[in-house]
């Protein structure tokens, strides 16, 4: 149900996306109210917490905003995953 | 000299940038260097570090893998200036 390979190519991406859900998530908001917030679609959304979207800084800036949360947060969070992981999963 | 005005509309790029810049110079490298190991043109490193461009994620991490930073270091960088300066300058 990938939209691309990205999702196997963007390791980054992807641990970037589990961040901005875990925060959706932890708040109690559905992609629909962030997207509302940030004025993404909602299937936009849904695409950048699969880590389909190489999005911009100033997107990343919407979707924490609307997080009410810094944006090195999630960045922070895919460093970190990134770093734990980096080849020691297949 | 600036291409648009989104350099007074996004102080977070041009912090980002500022950020960008100042590391590149502590490495001691031009921004022609700096293009050349982030597969960039180095007038786009230019436009980067004067905050003209809104990249995307994937750009920032082959900028602040040519910088050996981890990309959460501008990003923190230009959070605390947005922090600081917050509106108390003109």
């Amino acid at each position: 149900m990938r939209k691309s390979d990205n999702h196997n190519k963007q390791p980054f991406l992807r641990h970037l996306g589990d961040a901005i859900r875990s925060r959706r998530v932890d708040l109690v908001l559905s992609q629909e109210q962030v997207g509302v917030r940030a004025n993404l679609h909602r299937t936009y959304v849904t695409d950048i917490e699969n880590g389909l979207r190489n999005i911009s800084l100033l997107t990343l800036l919407r979707i924490t905003n609307a997080l009410k949360s810094p944006p090195s947060s999630p960045i922070l969070v895919a460093e970190k995953a990134m770093g734990t992981v980096k080849r020691g999963k297949k």
